[in-house]
């Protein structure tokens, strides 16, 4: 008889005994995410007034997702909120490059069973006042042959994209997840902020995609225990919303001009270029076999601009915020 | 006193001998291409009553591009209509990928001059009966270092992608690209659509961008030679214009509502994402040192739209045009 599949052992394992503390970190992610997805859904629909609509699926080889999106809503042009589960095999060459990163992945395998969780939010307002959002957290595990842990790792960050800007927002925006990577490292803000600046670049342009936020990838057990760190990716998703709702809240019924929407939707085109070109979870997702295109091409707004040579206005609001995607600023 | 470099050589011959049947290829594409920008840009800007936008600019390493853009016309949204002449180093790591097409690419340099030139059109008219065109032909040449001809070759195409599907339209546009491959060689037509529809193809989305043409790449003297592939490449120029006014003008002035001006932008999107995700003159461009970045995103739409999940009705003409593009068909 062929030995259980890494999901068929977490299915049954899950239905046995629920998911708690003591379970494997895995079904720990895959629980914390469903969480934070069901109170993010609520939360917005308030701030909308309209309901997401809500597609559950499932992978042959195991896992699934769930996307949530709402669309030309009263305050969200488009706003998703999707969680997805994968169970899979890494192959050879895969492994191999991923060992650069994590020196207990095994090089002597012909390919690893693998499980990945995440929670991706991107909420595009209509109001160009109010600022495009963005996060992802995700943890990563290869399984050794009898099922039992062998490299683990947590990955994220979150970031806001302006399309006029309001310092009292990107200082709330940056103060309040700080807050949370403070109590877990004095470090980890100035270096994922850094890194996140470094990300979020249309490298083409020479902008930034936004005023940043944080960026992290590959913390695992040379950066900290995984207790600690699933403590710290728990108290980013915990400052989404304090970090955006009072932000979209007292952006999303500012007047605004059409010359002003027409700006919007011009750096709209920037957010699209930056995903479909620079964007390594986005063609990470379009190349993988089976993949739910729909759920990863959420991220691109309802409605995009190219206007050939547009250039801001001398010191007009637009140009401002254009000299601070050039050059990054520290917010606290 | 250091060789002059082959853009230096190529001023002075310019200036010394004019352009003739017997200056060097490179010159002879150069005439060739700026001579029916001039043709296509007066034919387009009689249809569209609006005229072209015209950007001329050098390149630090020789050469440089005449970029004619027309935006928010009549009958067009966007039409661009690029012609780029680059003189540049190709570095070792280039000229070995590139050796597996051309085998007179010598391997034991560290680096080679190299010549590339082509004009490229994207067309966008508003009203969603009118196809998008677009085209692209062009010549590379690497030299040796006393300035003589090293390798060369031709590649190009063109394609036609309708929001909504006139088999008539497809048919002229077929037919007159195949009598021009007819006059070369009767393996050209046949060889070159199935090329088209492999390359203009959203492989993340299981579909063609459009309803095809011809694509090329690498012809070079083991196909032919360079005068044949030059006269060759000369009439899919001259059959642009034939092979695209008809069309434009029977559906620049039709009805259409609402509800079709939004298919025509959701297409729009799929136009972005090919670009943007698969297309390798795109991305060649925008990894390219010093690249033009206007230039290369011309061919982007004015406005396109990402709908989460949006079908085409059962029956409809939408879904009628979306299951020839997941099927590709023969034309003539």
């Amino acid at each position: 008889m062929e030995e259980p599949s890494l999901a068929e052992r977490d299915v049954l394992t899950k239905r046995e005994s629920g998911v708690t503390d003591a379970s494997p970190m895995r079904l720990r992610m895959e629980a914390l995410i469903k969480e934070k997805q069901k109170e993010i859904v609520q939360a917005i629909e308030q701030v909308d007034g309209k309901n997401f609509l809500v597609d559950t699926w499932d992978r042959a080889s195991g896992g699934g997702g769930i996307s949530c999106v709402l669309q030309e809503g009263n305050v969200f042009e488009k706003a998703g909120v999707n969680i997805s589960v994968v169970y899979g095999k890494l192959p050879r060459a895969a492994i191999l490059r991923m060992r650069s990163d994590h020196k207990a992945l095994d090089p002597d395998v012909e390919s690893l069973d693998y499980f990945a969780a995440g929670l991706s939010v991107v909420m595009h307002p209509k109001n160009p006042m109010a600022p495009t959002v963005h996060f992802n957290y995700r943890y990563f595990e290869t399984a050794n042959p009898d099922g039992s842990q062998n490299a683990w790792w947590f990955g994220g960050g979150c970031d806001l994209t302006p399309c006029y800007l309001f310092d009292e927002d990107a200082i709330h925006f940056h103060k309040t997840i700080k807050e949370a990577c403070d109590k877990h490292d004095k470090a980890y803000y100035p270096r994922f902020k850094a890194w996140c600046d470094k990300y979020f670049h249309n490298k083409h342009r020479g902008e930034a995609r936004g005023i940043g936020g944080i960026f992290f990838d590959d913390l695992d057990e040379t950066e900290k225990d995984q207790e600690q760190l699933f403590s710290f990716v728990q108290d980013c998703l915990n400052a989404f919303l304090p970090q955006y709702l009072p932000i979209v809240n007292r952006r999303k019924d500012m007047p605004y001009t059409e010359k002003e929407k027409q700006w919007q939707q011009i750096r709209r085109g920037r957010y699209v270029e930056f995903n479909l070109v620079h964007d390594r979870g986005t063609s990470f997702g379009l190349l993988t076999p089976g993949a739910r295109v729909e759920s990863i091409l959420m991220s691109l707004p309802l409605e995009a601009r190219w206007q050939y040579m547009h250039e801001p206005e001398k010191g007009s609001k637009e140009e401002r915020c254009l000299n601070v995607l050039k050059n990054p600023q520290e917010w606290v």
